[in-house]
């Protein structure tokens, strides 16, 4: 690396809090559904805030906001982002923090007066949260060719809303985006997030180098007995789902409990029915969450639970179904070496780890090398109004983005 | 035994029909609310059937209705009788079966113009089933001095209507029962009703001899941690009060496991927050319901559920609270006795077996030699719609009321 690109760690600072105050909700948090009047006004504010610039503003057909800086020649761009929509009790940094990074890069190259050989994009993914329009992750789906537009413009939210509508109320507010579609496909992508996980913090790291994404495979499992009065009803005759559940709770628990810690194992959800303290539960329902870096390990770990669940002793009936699973993803060696030189080059300390949570970057990944660049959030909490990030972290994670765009824009 | 008293199986079922259509449900079930409209058409035929044979018809403060078939002399009488309120989803024979087997004795005395030494008394208590109006079992509460009647007019129905209001437009619609407070003590008390368990008819025995009512204790055990996100915490960070929950109810489980099966312990309510599939749960509540006929043993089981919780490793934080304490009660063995052979007068085979649930003779236990009568109902099922009993079993139960009836009313 030649020089360091300084940033203005107070006006990305700034921008962070002008963002939070659209949707911002009385507890401090960020209440800024995709698609929303809010979603209209940050996507109006950074398109404002990107023209004062004299960058290009364009949107593609399923929303996705790009901010382009050019470079030297036309061609494909180094591209950052994430979103701006966020969960409906969301914090002032799960997304956000990726975009406002990205235009401080292209700001910050606009100051210091840097041309780049390659444009350096940023864009505002449309719906990564999936808590208005299910799945999440809409934009970059389609961006990325896994999902169809036509798909995603029949999905209708809980107010009966049909994405398409509220997509195009979207776009009309922003009349001077320019429409873009079939664009070239950038040279790379790189997506700067808080960690969403206490690791960074306790390790006292500012910046975390992501190695990848973890797959992922949720379980229901459902086990049916009969419901009876927990009075009257000796054991020889009953069918408690209950009881059933538990002993395959703490044997699905115990068997696949990694002392690496690599796989990561989660029941979150138990329901029960009727759910009464003196009779007997006909039907337990419950999910097992299960995360690794590996496929196989993946695979086997799934292969456990029907196993376990098949094997299972006792009078009621069980069944597993599995409700989602999604591959594990490796970003780009070239790209998470480029990042970590960029960190070197600040002389910031930084870890290597996979990320646990689903980023617009897994869908990237597919189509054009890809990374992501981490920071501490206080406890490791996010999606929820006490998520927060130190503002010397902030402005780390977008120093390292700066070097590493410099270096990959050329 | 001398005579045996013929009843008259078919008027009784006939009036079982006729009563099930006082709330009739269109899944052939009973919705009859206690001091409902429902109710007072109840005993409104009920009072109607009792004067047609000449029978005594009051009520006393607290809506307890009392049919009275004069004996040779004044005094204490032989009572009998169970309740005609239902469970919102009830069925057609809990409750209303011990009433209507009641006033067939009283009949079947008529019809053979057996004279007795003491008055034989039905009685359908207020408010056993506690759906409407909590707690249950208000009216032989009140009867046995265990709650005021001040207490009860207070309390407050889903709908905000009084007990107090309810009572009184249910006593103005039966003008002409006279007025009761204060009459002496019966001699004794003899429930018959459904056992709202398997065991009788697994054992294809036609009548229980209930030995006792099992002492019961409920807990709530309160287990907190942190909620946090499933795909992004490692092990060490994370405090899982579902993980802590399942390994301490498979403990409770396994430690409270009566080879004997006389200790009862149940888990029926689980509360998980947030209870979703990708969130580490911050906090589960679940209920332990021991039974049990002996108070030592239940105070012994109760003391294993807080040393087992006191003792649970891990880093959440664990609390036990006792919800609720009944102890247990013995019928009087001289009624039990005379239950025994009236059974075998009949030739009818009989089990002698401890109710788990609770019935109104839990109170008049407490101030009268007092015992009960089951009869089998299919799968062990009450108040639910399909809730059921042969009309051979409903015959033989109130043949065993009667001739026990017979014996202590001389």
């Amino acid at each position: 690396m030649s020089t360091i690109l300084p940033i203005d760690a107070a006006r990305l600072w700034a921008r962070l809090q002008a963002m939070a105050e659209i949707g911002a909700t009385p507890d401090g948090g960020v209440d800024r559904p995709c698609l929303s009047p809010e979603d209209s006004r940050a996507r109006a504010l950074l398109a404002r805030w990107a023209r004062a610039r004299g960058f290009g503003v364009s949107v593609d057909p399923i929303g996705n906001l790009f901010i382009t800086r050019a470079g030297r020649a036309e061609g494909p761009a180094i591209l950052t982002g994430s979103h701006m929509d966020s969960q409906p009790s969301g914090g002032r940094f799960d997304g956000i923090y990726g975009v406002l990074a990205g235009l401080e890069v292209l700001e910050a190259l606009e100051d210091h007066g840097i041309e780049t050989a390659r444009p350096v994009e940023l864009v505002a993914w449309t719906n990564e949260e999936g808590a208005r329009y299910q799945p999440g992750c809409m934009g970059s789906m389609v961006y990325a060719g896994k999902r169809s537009l036509e798909f995603c413009v029949d999905v209708v939210d809980g107010h009966g809303i049909r994405f398409g509508d509220a997509l195009a109320s979207t776009l009309a507010a922003l009349p001077d985006a320019s429409p873009r579609d079939g664009a070239p496909r950038p040279l790379a992508y790189i997506e700067a997030h808080i960690e969403q996980g206490p690791v960074l913090e306790q390790a006292g790291v500012p910046i975390g180098i992501v190695s990848g994404i973890q797959g992922v495979r949720w379980f229901e499992i459902t086990v049916l007995g009969t419901s009876a009065h927990a009075g009257t009803t000796p054991r020889e005759f009953r069918r408690d789902a209950l009881r059933t559940s538990i002993e395959l709770m703490a044997a699905l628990q115990e068997a696949l409990n990694d002392p690496a810690d690599r796989l990561r194992f989660t029941i979150g959800r138990v329901e029960v029915s009727p759910n009464v303290p003196n009779t007997i539960a006909g039907r337990v329902a419950f999910t097992v969450d299960l995360r690794h870096m590996d496929r196989g390990t993946l695979r086997h770990a799934g292969e456990w639970v029907h196993q376990i669940c098949e094997c299972a002793a006792g009078p009621c009936q069980i069944s597993v179904e599995e409700l989602f699973a999604a591959d594990p993803c490796r970003f780009d060696p070239a790209i998470i070496d480029t990042i970590d030189r960029a960190a070197v080059s600040l002389g910031l300390e930084r870890l290597a780890l996979p990320s646990g949570a689903f980023h617009d970057a897994l869908f990237l990944a597919d189509i054009v090398p890809t990374a992501m660049i981490f920071i501490p959030c206080a406890g490791g909490v996010s999606h929820h109004p006490s998520e927060s990030a130190t503002p010397e972290h902030v402005a780390d994670g977008c120093r390292v983005l700066a070097q590493a765009i410099i270096e990959l824009a050329g």
